[in-house]
């Protein structure tokens, strides 16, 4: 389907969950093209707070929308994890070099990780074996301003490329909002153990059924200084290494301890 | 809107990712109905596959469908993350002294835990500081039988409601199918680093136009003997302890030395 594996340049394979036509996943895939040759796989529609979800029950649809030196982008109906598995097994036929996610509009650090999207793009493809990373901006607005985000995302990406990352592992980016205070250095972190609070907003329709709206305020009782939030907090770039293992291990002996 | 917080015994929420019909989660609600006041929220649509996903596009629906002396339960369209905040927040108005989740029709041992929705459900209460557990059977099918999984379901439950679980812990039981051995007993494991490999069915609809199935193999090179795998291919009963901080530590001082 490709032309894009015929030559040596990295294949960098590009997926985001704010949709193809995204600032954040439209200024990503300009940094990443001087880098090598480029495969975009993204959704047409949002796929925001799609966790790790998959499509088994309906039909995934492939559109190649550009093709040009380098360069070929694709949309589809699936989620972020269906493009990963679409752009690896049906565009490219092989693993690209890279994967790269984003540039998410929000936060990812904390418990964000868990319901986003854009990092289990991430993490599928860590789960495949490929250098991949996920970037966030803290900006959650469509309009949000990318300006000052160069530097480290090229810097990250092509310190991936050259050296690739520890088996098992791929990173969590998130990158402070423009302020008046130019950013002050990359952080490597742990995630902190905050929480979103739901409240949810109910309401009635026309004919008087009830509905719910999912909102929520975000919690952080997490005062670890070694966290992304306060990272992010004190105008640092956060990364944190992720991985895909949920076993609890400091908890085994005590569950078997249990003698059920 | 629930009666069923006036008095002591502890409040059981019990959802799923197959829908509120399946077979898995009526077994689980008559095994949790001896245990507690049972609080049914589940999706009136299967779920599979859906992951840590969250609704925040569309309004989320709850229809009481049964009420009866310590049994309430509700049907509603979201996922199964929505169903326990919407069982927290908007039926039950606090938290739950127990979330079980499943009986899952499939395995959700090793890397299935991350595409799982009843999992997912888990580790939503779990976030939330509830004490959760879920249980699937090695059986995919819909008339699965679940005959033999009394015990060791009531078993740990009981365990859990009597003495709770370590902070930021929940349980992935997963129990073998029905097999001409009997099962051995119950294993504290790890999640084996195992894997799908994807195979998509492409196809093309009566006007010429492609669409692919996801499809896949799953594949475990993990030849550990602590694994829920190796437990389970061995017809015991696995208990993985799991938690939601995806941080890979052991990367962190090797992603420092990096010096961005």
């Amino acid at each position: 389907m490709t032309k894009i594996t015929q030559n040596h340049k990295p294949i960098i394979l590009v997926t985001n969950d704010d949709s193809y036509s995204a600032g954040g996943i439209r200024k990503l895939i300009a940094l990443m093209r001087p880098l090598g040759k480029v495969v975009v796989v993204a959704s047409e529609f949002p796929m925001s707070g799609m966790g790790h979800a998959i499509t088994i029950k309906t039909p995934l649809r492939l559109k190649k929308v550009a093709e040009e030196t380098d360069y070929e982008e694709y949309i589809c109906n699936g989620t972020p994890v269906d493009c990963i598995k679409l752009g690896s097994q049906v565009v490219l036929k092989r693993k690209p070099d890279l994967v790269v996610s984003g540039i998410n509009h929000g936060s990812n650090a904390s418990i964000n990780v868990i319901y986003s999207g854009t990092m289990a793009a991430v993490l599928e493809a860590c789960i495949d074996g490929i250098p991949a990373i996920g970037f966030s901006l803290l900006e959650y607005s469509h309009d949000a301003n990318f300006d000052h985000v160069d530097q480290y995302v090229t810097k990250i990406a092509q310190k991936v490329i050259a050296d690739g990352l520890p088996e098992g592992v791929c990173l969590n980016v998130n990158i402070p909002a423009v302020s008046d205070e130019p950013i002050k250095g990359i952080q490597v972190c742990r995630q902190a153990h905050a929480r979103w609070v739901e409240e949810f907003d109910s309401r009635q329709d026309p004919r008087g059924g009830d509905y719910h709206w999912l909102t929520g305020r975000f919690e952080n009782d997490d005062k670890g200084e070694e966290t992304d939030q306060f990272a992010l907090e004190h105008n640092y770039v956060s990364i944190v290494p992720v991985h895909y293992d949920l076993t609890a291990h400091q908890a085994i002996a005590e569950v078997k301890s249990w003698k059920l």
